[in-house]
């Protein structure tokens, strides 16, 4: 065994990992706690590293490329953190980092774009698709012709801060109404302001019940969410939305709402109606290793330039394409098992 | 002379036509009225082809292209101009009709979409920018590495019709609140209900005079363009958004009132100034050939391909890029005098 591609997905809470082999098949897939603040987050990606050779019993020195998907902006020509504040992290050169021990090829990306890379390539047909993270924010990656879609600054997909409500709940990053306020975890549990281990669950199951609250919150999920697939495809016409994040938890609970919200604006609206947008969503399926994976192609895209720091993963020096999606569909190895 | 490249921007009342040199040079620009009805328009471009090789002073068999920017859907690939509704055509073989007394290749292109590939041109750089154009409707076209973004099905661009304001008004797509419906010019007419010859320029005159209404359409005219832009870089991320159409007829009175917007957007949401959104935007100057001259690139690519009607410029197969955007920048002959 050698050749082996790692990506991992490092979350407010969890390592998600995942060891891809030459032949593009996932060896092995783990999740340990991650850590808090630039030196916790380091020990926590050898440590997930540490665990995934354990598990695909392989060792560091087979590993030839790293990709780290993770949340908040990520300087990713340079392999730096920027304000990831759910980890603690305000600037964190984490390539340089991992590199000083593990001396391959190591790329940082945001992670809802690298999820965009695994949920095209899981996919197989990745010609023209978003996958729009419902997590805690909102955010979605967008895959052309196979390759990650950055924009000209790598805002491309940014579309959790398009206000759609001027008279909606004040967001987090100053506006108002921002498609975040309705269909993001984090707005959505602070309007809903009640504890509970799955808050999003309670407020689907309250609304049936005829909780006001929660018929207006499980109402402007689904209203958020179809309109940043419509902004989507009306701005950058991806012929598929992947919808994926912690809120898709809630499976074909939400989905239905989304189709049903999608499909009374359709009624609502002829133009709506012949965008089809009911028929261009899909969930990411449960348990989907699309992050991870997706950080894997990442790091391997890295190591295929020929200057990995100034080639064709560069942020900001154009709206050039950067990173291929593998062309094949990763099998994955019933030997490898999944943890957590 | 020879090798002489049309390009035709057929509007509701005019048609600007412009001819485009071997040296990429314009050598002439014309404008007459427009026809009506399938009869009417093709009349009409032949009346427009020959007004333009009299001011050239070149004959039809010189001419080794046409490109033909139209309002209104259009199947790019098969030269088909699709519900028309402003020049009373509901399908058309255009670039059939045109090629059967000029056999040439004869592209037709949306004329949002041309004029993007136009204002691309002129501008010299068209690395990543996008078109809005402010006109009867809204909509924008987007260049990237100097070729026109299509989209997967050719939606691309079509912000116009992103609802800003579920309590706005109803747009004529059935939704609420679109874009459209604050800055397009149908729309603040519509709602205006007032005649005159400049509508808009009474807007904003009366806006400073404390009447009531114009103040508040012209408040909303900002506040649509300021959605629009934030919309096109917030999803596709383009450098720079240059704004034409009818409404920017209006100039800095415009321009200003959208800085200012856009600033005071800036200055409640620090995510929002990040992203600079007033640097990056730029109004068409007055009179420029955008439309025509894009349309004359459009055709001229058509011809550039092998196989013109399955090459690059086809509608729906996918997010290929299309239409490469000619790499100088066209110089105005002054002999080529503008008319109209």
């Amino acid at each position: 065994m050698s050749a082996i591609r790692v990506g991992l997905d490092v979350g407010g809470t969890k390592i998600e990992a995942l060891a891809l082999s030459a032949e593009d098949t996932i060896l092995a897939r783990t999740r340990i706690p991650t850590g808090w603040g630039d030196e916790g987050v380091i020990a926590a990606v050898f440590a997930a590293i540490a665990a995934l050779s354990d598990e695909g019993g392989f060792t560091a020195s087979e590993v030839i490329s790293i990709g780290i998907g993770i949340p908040g902006l990520v300087d990713a020509a340079g392999g730096r953190v920027l304000h990831a504040v759910n980890l603690g992290v305000e600037e964190l050169d984490l390539a340089a980092a991992i590199r000083a021990r593990i001396p391959v090829p190591v790329a940082v990306e945001n992670d809802v774009k690298a999820a965009a890379v695994g949920a095209g390539s899981l996919r197989g047909d990745s010609r023209s698709m978003a996958y729009l993270n419902l997590g805690t924010g909102v955010a979605a990656g967008i895959v052309i012709d196979g390759v990650l879609w950055r924009g000209a600054r790598g805002t491309a997909g940014e579309v959790g801060h398009l206000s759609v409500d001027p008279a909606g709940r004040v967001c987090g990053c100053g506006q108002h109404g921002c498609i975040e306020t309705f269909c993001g975890g984090g707005a959505v549990m602070k309007a809903w302001g009640r504890g509970g281990e799955l808050p999003i669950r309670d407020i689907f199951d309250l609304a049936e019940t005829g909780d006001p609250l929660a018929a207006e919150l499980r109402a402007g999920i689904a209203f958020g969410a179809a309109s940043a697939v419509r902004s989507l495809v009306l701005s950058a016409d991806v012929e598929t939305v992947v919808i994926g994040g912690g809120i898709t938890a809630l499976g074909d609970r939400l989905l239905d709402d989304l189709l049903a919200r999608l499909r009374r604006e359709n009624a609502a609206s002829p133009f709506l109606a012949s965008l089809r947008l009911d028929e261009r969503v899909e969930l990411l399926p449960a348990g989907s290793p699309a992050a991870s994976l997706g950080a894997a192609l990442v790091g391997a895209a890295l190591r295929e330039g020929e200057n990995p720091h100034t080639g064709r993963v560069i942020l900001g020096a154009g709206a050039a394409p950067s990173i291929p999606v593998g062309t094949g569909r990763p099998e994955i190895e019933t030997e490898g098992a999944v943890h957590g």
